[in-house]
């Protein structure tokens, strides 16, 4: 039976809705969602919870049983193709006797490249793709950076009063976004593999870095500080604080030694050696290289000033987060360090289809991060 | 005929756009509109087109002629009851045998202070007042400040970056906002009596500051620069194009007076020499005193960085409207400058009521500056 583009659309928001459960936790693999429907109903659904455990399609095949004989599965992603942790999921949907495959998004996996389909095809199962294409990869903008390049979805997020400042005083810690952004960046934290901050913000602010969520369900992204010297005091609340994720400190070869083996030493802590780029500091592409080795998709850099402004400044940066209080603080803590970006408008990093949404008082702007050629 | 508040909200909306049509160029009177309905028809309109000119009132029964006896008046502003430079609309009114009077906003003049509306109704007119009182107030933000403080109603506008820069580096021109931005920049200069800026700004930018419509129907404001020492060049654009209004150039005592007499041999400039604070400055509230002196009841402060500082630490702005760009600049030129403004978030100041709008790519955030005790 063939639907209308409109019941497609509807059952795959239901796919997709199943596949935001994974959000956060997939890494390195994708979050997906699956639904089985027969005769206008849905039979069963399932999401990928956990990079090696079982694929969406498997748990909502599972789910359905022999009532798959004959269905319809919507699947967020083109279904894998391959022999990897797990058996591939075209064998899986063949052998249940699914009529009909509806993908939201081919696989962004050069190594994939539309075979999931083409098996599928070949098995005689009819297959459509590109249904609400746009929002499946909405959802999976880090597995598909990571999987395209080696590196991890950077997004820069920075709670700044009207004036672009992200502080009153110098070395002193002060917040200026409200109680609304707070609880929404506690949410972004909890859909990211990493945050990432400079020493700065650590000797200033002396931040957590972890996800409180009001249902205490928050997982808790690996807390990525950047520290060439290994300046980072031993009784940091990062490093000291209860956690499921670890701590990494990015240090350059030119760290001294006994600091090293201190940090070493502590619990849930782990110094990383990276390249130094010409001035000293820490080579920001070796720090993603790194991260993206170990399978972060995801980096939320919480700042401070310097770190943007070199992560901005190296084009580094893919989305950026705004949360804006609509206070003035003439504050000598801007939210960009460093020389000027570009000597005009036409030169400047943009943020291209800029979102706006209210979060309490305080706005909160969005968008990609175009560079100039 | 009693009408329902929906009819009154109605010929009150259509009030307020006549007296739109007099916007920035009434002061120091307010803009006005009046509209005579009768069994339900429309029959004149009017509005306050300049001071000295009759009252909208005046131009609407004059419209109505012998219709208006028995009709209903509706008009923006409470009717005047005084001899100024005009006799007093209520006797007009009265005798023009209008039977009733809907008020928007009553006057907010505390020597008028209801008088209009108690006089209508010693004459047996039936008054209402306060329909769409808040869409009357709005249009009248100057005027009320004026009438009630003898200063003016002050607005910062700025246009800036997302990490709050107005340029990219110091010393050097650039825009930062788009085509639309400047488009609205220009309509919100018809709408005011002054634009002010700093001499810093003179000299960097070297601003017209002149009202450039599509429609070539601008009203330039007065141009108000701030320049304590006299150190503007006389060459500069503030002082030497075509416009109808004139350059006034606020100075203090210590400005030398070779070259203070060089610019007020100038063709409409005016050298104006007002108190200095503490430190050689020139007093804000000095020069706001001396501008509401003028009758010049809204002032525009377009910058630049020092000035919007000094006037947001003096607590002098009123209200902001801040076009931003979605660009980073990671420039000089930060849109505030000075000490920080407050040590934290419960003391600095901030927008009440914030309202966000799209200006092409841009945003336009506006609002009432509240200063927290």
């Amino acid at each position: 039976m063939e639907r209308s583009d409109d019941e497609h659309g509807r059952y795959m928001r239901l796919a997709l809705r199943e596949a935001r459960k994974g959000l956060g936790r997939t890494s390195p693999n994708p979050c997906v969602g699956a639904v089985v429907v027969k005769d206008g109903k849905i039979i069963a659904t399932g999401y990928h919870r956990q990079a090696g455990t079982p694929h969406a399609e498997i748990h909502a095949l599972q789910a359905a049983g022999t009532g798959a004989r004959g269905a319809t599965l919507y699947v967020t992603l083109e279904p894998c193709n391959h022999f990897g942790r797990t058996p591939p999921c075209s064998h899986a949907i063949a052998a249940a006797g699914i009529a009909t495959v509806v993908i939201g998004m081919l696989d962004p996996n050069p190594l994939v490249d539309g075979s999931g389909a083409d098996y599928l095809r070949s098995r005689g199962i009819n297959v459509l793709s590109g249904i609400l294409d746009e929002r499946c990869r909405e959802l999976n903008r880090g597995f598909i950076k990571h999987i395209t390049t080696s590196v991890p979805w950077v997004v820069m997020k920075a709670g700044m009063s009207l004036d672009g400042r992200i502080g009153f005083c110098r070395g002193q810690r002060a917040a200026i976004t409200g109680p609304e952004s707070h609880r929404q960046v506690h949410r972004l934290r909890d859909r990211f593999d990493a945050i990432l901050v400079g020493s700065g913000t650590v000797q200033v602010d002396d931040p957590s870095l972890t996800t409180r969520l009001p249902s205490g369900k928050g997982h808790d992204p690996v807390r990525v500080v950047l520290d060439s010297r290994l300046s980072i005091d031993p009784r940091a609340t990062v490093l000291s604080q209860a956690s499921t994720a670890p701590t990494l400190i990015f240090c350059t070869p030119q760290a001294p030694e006994p600091k090293r083996e201190t940090l070493a030493g502590m619990a849930r802590v782990e110094v990383v050696e990276a390249a130094s780029d010409g001035s000293g500091r820490l080579s920001l592409p070796a720090v993603l290289q790194e991260l993206g080795r170990r399978g972060i998709v995801s980096v939320m850099v919480e700042g401070g000033a310097a770190v943007h402004g070199a992560f901005l400044a190296e084009e580094l940066v893919d989305h950026a987060v705004l949360f804006m209080a609509p206070i003035f603080t003439g504050g000598e803590v801007p939210v960009l360090a460093g020389p000027p970006l570009a000597l005009g408008r036409e030169g400047a990093p943009y943020l291209r289809s800029v979102s706006l949404r209210r979060c309490g008082a305080d706005i909160m702007l969005s968008g990609d991060v175009v560079y100039p050629d």
